[in-house]
């Protein structure tokens, strides 16, 4: 058999003998997860530093990354999350990561699949790994996170960075501020609104939010948006000394922040990216010790492999 | 030179030295061929399942796997199956792996190419890998296949995996029953044809096909489809004793099978997905050794390093 | 914490282990940085041939390939070509690999990132990578390039393989010719333009061009392409003995040569997409040198550990 068409091609013998390699290859399962890690990422919607980073983070500690693309997967074909997750369950992922369009894309499998998760980006709800990396920056910059003032300014309603950190940030003991334009308040999220002008002079932290034109507003909207809420050159000049400018990305340059600042002393977006790589690490590293499927030792064992 | 914009910027010394440089690489090639084998998985069809159990497959087996996207390739400026497949084995592919629309898409490469390739769906004609998987669940399930009473049931004028199933299941000796709503029963296909009622009593496993909206069938259609034509839970509880039930997917839950029985006690479904990988580990090995290209001692050797 | 969703499930003091032990990960980086290296793949236009030929070659030196897709990433949300690859930068590729529709996409990054850019395509401008291995394959042919006749067939106009080819054979010391259907001339290249049938007569190297259909022209406007002034079977046969064929491919089959001649005795246009894989080791390898990133030994030592 030169290439392998139909079925028809082997003889009976053929068949038998392939279904027991192909048996004798699956005794060998239980050595193979330890000795090899596949994480699946499953993203449902449009990404690049987050599904990027968290390829970076797997190949780094040795583990293969799958590459799910929806255009081009079943889910074509209408297949669920479900079906798609539990079908990368059974071919062999040891850890899925999703970004879901849905607020709650995880509950419908909890319980039911018996590999970890990670989530990736929930709709508008949480965005949990971005939190830690945020955390990560500013815990360089001041060696703490108690005690300090920080404000998240732009679209709270919708953003799911706004909710996974003003929570967490509150919890770690911050002063949480949150700065909105009319329309984009959110009155589940109980901290005081102030001015982006009050906001620049109080501030440890400016935490810049991203407009997102693909999810509700009309690009003509945002016309003077930049003069009216976002972060100018004049209202830079203003903040304290040591204050940092934070974005989760990608910006919408000229809209939410000038473009002059992206990359100014103050900002640390491009060290938020870099920092999203090692924090993923860690989450994984964390979740995966936690259902024992690797430890310390093992990832170590595997970085000491893997160079040269 | 910091980057490599144009070769305006190279030196003609630059030049030559690169080109010889290009030749010294060149002349490795064969001791490379044998140290890392590139396989390229060529879908011109969307799929979940089978690109990413042969991907997974490969990466167990230690091999490069090259990952085409009709979508972004020179497929779009109007290049062929012919020479996609005659650019991969230029650029070094050990193996192709092709999914296409064609019911013969093989036949236009035969004879043309130096490299094995193997079918992971050709139109509505083969599903060769699927129907080893199903072979191996069974076998797994039975300890045999001969002599076995097997229903395929569904979409069987539309589905390459009833024409390799049947094909294949009648040659090692089972009994091979059809089911179909009026409309998919294929006259090509000389077995007896049964309803969906008397298949439940009689048979050992009952592969149930999927309705392929995709292809030809309306979705509102498929109304009363499970009541009259699908696996209800009434019909479940008519089934012998050890009898089970597969399913390529992806499901069109409450279609074809009540959404309760995807994960029953009977299902072999998820079974199926985990066969997929070891079942094309055997194919992609079996092929390989016939070409010489590899040998088991090969894989093991391989296995030994890529494990630590 | 069995899945990750969100931050809530971290209790402080997790929080902060997970903050120190993603800073023990990022301490660890320039370490990281000299074992393994991180190359990112930016296409934003269309490709087969040169995007997975530089995977291969990557695949071969034992560096990472990083596969941006377009369609799923941020560019979707309007992120530009230069805070993407800022991004890549950031978490951590040491190498980018750009294809891009503006002919200067490159000065917009130019001293404001701090890893080497290799240009896979840049307009209608430049295609170096192409120009390298177009050079390999005659100097194969030849064993020399200076003195040599070449003529460059097709939408010169439009081309950035003929832009980037003229200019390099030239200063190597061809006799370049240009041939080219009334509209597809380029003023701005001062070679002289020959007909076709005079150039297989004259050309050691009859180097074809394909009709970008994509770009400009209309599907119905090439109808008489191929007699008028593509190399059809007749001219070939007034082609010099040693006389040989190249086309940077895809292949507008019939319309630009052909389609009989495209595996013919003289055609190296399989043999120039193999040659792709070992110019872009050379490239890679000459710009990651001079940037200090890897040098010879390195690359050698690296084989040696990814072979067995």
């Amino acid at each position: 058999m030169r290439h392998f068409i139909s079925v028809d091609q082997l003889t009976e013998k053929d068949i038998y003998s392939m279904l027991q390699k192909a048996e004798s290859y699956r005794s060998q399962k239980v050595k193979d997860m330890t000795s090899k890690l596949f994480t699946a990422n499953l993203f449902f919607e449009p990404s690049t530093r987050t599904k990027m980073s968290f390829i970076v983070a797997q190949r780094k500690m040795g583990f293969e990354a799958l590459d799910f693309h929806e255009d081009t997967s079943s889910v074509r074909k209408g297949e669920s999350l479900y079906d798609t997750a539990k079908t990368f369950e059974a071919i062999g992922a040891n850890l899925l990561v999703v970004r879901h369009p849905d607020d709650n894309w995880y509950e419908a499998l909890e319980g039911k699949i018996s590999i970890p998760m990670i989530n990736a980006g929930a709709g508008k709800a949480e965005h949990p790994t971005q939190c830690m990396l945020d955390l990560l920056t500013i815990y360089q910059e001041y060696g703490r996170i108690e005690g300090l003032k920080i404000v998240i300014v732009g679209d709270i309603k919708h953003s799911r960075v706004a909710h996974s950190n003003a929570k967490a940030l509150a919890r770690l003991g911050v002063e949480v501020y949150l700065c909105a334009a009319p329309g984009f308040e959110d009155p589940e999220l109980e901290f005081p609104y102030i001015s982006i002008d009050e906001a620049v002079e109080i501030c440890d932290v400016v935490m810049l939010l991203r407009i997102q034109h693909e999810r509700h507003v009309q690009k003509n909207e945002t016309n003077n948006y930049l003069d009216l809420y976002g972060l100018t050159k004049e209202r830079e000049k203003k903040m304290k000394e040591k204050a940092i400018i934070l974005h989760p990305a990608p910006i919408n340059r000229g809209v939410e922040i000038d473009t002059d600042l992206v990359e100014c002393r103050r900002s640390r977006i491009f060290k938020q990216m870099e920092n999203g790589v090692y924090v993923r690490m860690a989450i994984m590293s964390h979740v995966l010790n936690e259902w024992g499927i690797m430890n310390e030792n093992f990832i170590e064992k595997r970085q000491k492999v893997s160079s040269y």
